[in-house]
């Protein structure tokens, strides 16, 4: 591979071509394939079968489908009708814009239904609402409405990028050159647009020369951090080693672990934090070994409504990704009982501070991450 | 399945047959299989295919195996001459004697040559070796050497399944009727003649009807507590749930778990205990939650020429074990670098109780490690 990951978007939009640009993360890490989406459908799938994974890139990726539909569907309303082709630069006319409107709504609930629980795929296609309705009852033209999709949706992958690179500015700011890493899971550049935001400091740390020693948790039972983290860390030219979960002690006993990084799933008033399974772990590992640990935050997965850890429901999973998954047979007996919580809950005394792109919150956290919430 | 686990030996002797029994522990937990070995390279392959696994189990076989051998040995002499044969009952002659002790001894090292770094392995060979020797210098019947070494083989079984339960007895006297009882890897039956270590308070406690609830960590990378754990428990009738190695944590904080016992390699004259890797993490979260963690260690683990942990060299194993092991396809980018230890080191202060046969060594276990050793 002469390109590293970091070449790449995890989500692209060619406006030429009109199509939606993706990494396919279910062939990797055995295969770094590019695939164009410019049916609904299949943006649903990739949203759907996981090609497309994690929060932020899941939003990019929703709203650069919703704006690709729309060209399509603009395409087609002139395309219908040669007089109305004539008439492309008059002000769009009642039933043009409620005809498009009513097609644009179809999709965008369509995209919506891909993976329902996912609060970034809802905020992005509702952001692109927002836009085309307010631009539709000023009576723009219908070409301006496609012009204005298209700048909303950069706009939304621009932020992502840019929460991320200020995040991992904050973040590097607290290692120094030559330091041991350990993060969890994945909440690298594949999860984003680009950058990450655990991985952030660390590609940072490469821009800047800071010979970074990075270690992977495989982060069972799905393995992000062996198929994702490791991978795009390897293709990066990071310095990184793949541990098992269960080996992290033995790093950080070893000295190997200056600071951990995690992203988080969702951030309580009171500053615990859910995160894939394990986490909790290696924060009472690294308050052990006194090993600063920082959780990796846009200020979007601050909840000042959940008061505290206890708040936040966690999901239960199919007993298959423990039991079978990824396996050539099964490696647990027949109907053994399996626990499978997908998050896990660190609480705030554990974590030395939480790195948001509007900068650093430390403890207290019920005070510091109100600030940096509204700022 | 009619028959649990428990209505089996790991190992067994059929004198009749003159052939080892043994569970092939390769084939679960998908297939419980019995299996007969007669010859030499029978024997020696089962023990280096981990057929039978475990140290102590791995003892049992090779004195078994050295058992049914002699017994092949003593029959081709016998068989090899008429005249020989009718005069059985008389003294062993000279050259009858050599040719036996040659013969026996050319088994003896071929068999230890199976797995050489397994303690228990020598050491059970090396026993019946000396009374074999001790029986033949004072010119017993060859017979009746046949009969001492099947007496000393089924003796070193006895004594691995008295002290099992002994160990396991007062691992039980720890614990209270309901308990949630974590265990890690397999110190099981499967890796002994009966019982188990860690896993011996568990099925006494299913004896006496103590309903424990007993969570199993997979134990990455080799599944140990998947694939034998969780298998041998669960056809015990033990109510056990299976968990990933970095779901210790979630158990524990909510409240499941009311004691951790675990097996162990090594126990230094401090009390630091060398384990299967991710011991020392779960020693960690059980020190935070106040959960009791003990040790289930006989007293042939306790090696008091080891001053503390940090004199225990640690085995790496192969990358692939962690990358592609299991899997149809690999989960880990090709040539990306892995830290996969074997074992790890859990500190004395980490540790509430050592469990052994002769009784519980508390700290400072300087003191109480000694007293039970040279009990």
């Amino acid at each position: 591979m002469s390109k590293t990951i970091l070449d790449y978007n995890t989500v692209e939009l060619d406006k030429n071509d009109n199509t939606v640009i993706i990494i396919d993360q279910t062939l990797l890490p055995a295969k770094t394939e590019l695939i164009k989406l410019s049916t609904a459908k299949e943006i649903w799938d990739a949203i759907y079968l996981l090609k497309v994974r994690g929060a932020p890139a899941i939003g990019v990726a929703a709203a650069f489908g919703l704006y690709v539909l729309s060209a399509q569907i603009y395409n087609e309303i002139r395309n219908g009708s040669d007089v109305q082709k004539d008439s492309a630069k008059t002000a769009t006319g009642f039933d043009e814009g409620t005809r498009f409107y009513e097609e644009f709504l179809k999709q965008k609930d369509y995209l919506n239904s891909s993976r329902p629980t996912a609060v970034n795929l809802s905020w992005a296609l509702n952001r692109m609402d927002r836009v085309c309705k307010a631009a539709l009852d000023e009576g723009r033209l219908l070409e301006d409405v496609i012009e204005i999709l298209y700048k909303e949706s950069m706009d939304i992958q621009k932020e992502d990028i840019d929460t991320c690179r200020k995040l991992g500015e904050y973040g590097l700011s607290l290692i120094k050159k030559g330091d041991g890493i350990l993060t969890h899971c994945n909440a690298g550049q594949l999860a984003t647009s680009k950058y990450g935001t655990a991985t952030a400091p660390i590609y940072l740390g490469l821009e800047k020369g800071y010979d970074l020693k990075v270690f992977a948790d495989e982060t069972r039972p799905l393995l992000q951090g062996a198929r994702l983290t490791a991978f795009e860390l390897q293709s990066a030219g990071v310095d990184v080693t793949l541990i098992c979960d269960n080996m992290a002690y033995s790093v950080m006993k070893k000295g190997l672990i200056n600071a951990v990084f995690v992203g988080c799933d969702r951030v309580a008033a009171n500053g615990d934090v859910a995160n894939k399974i394990g986490t909790g772990a290696v924060a009472t590992l690294a308050k052990r070994f006194n090993i600063p640990f920082y959780v990796c935050a846009p200020t979007s997965t601050i909840d000042l409504d959940t008061t505290c850890g206890d708040d936040i429901k966690i999901e239960q999973r199919p007993d298959t990704e423990v039991t079978e998954m990824w396996y050539e047979h099964r490696m647990a007996p027949e109907g053994v009982r399996v626990f499978n919580p997908a998050f896990d809950v660190t609480d705030n005394e554990y974590i030395t501070a939480i790195i948001t792109e509007n900068g650093i919150a430390y403890p207290p956290y019920s005070d510091s991450l109100k600030k940096l919430k509204v700022k």
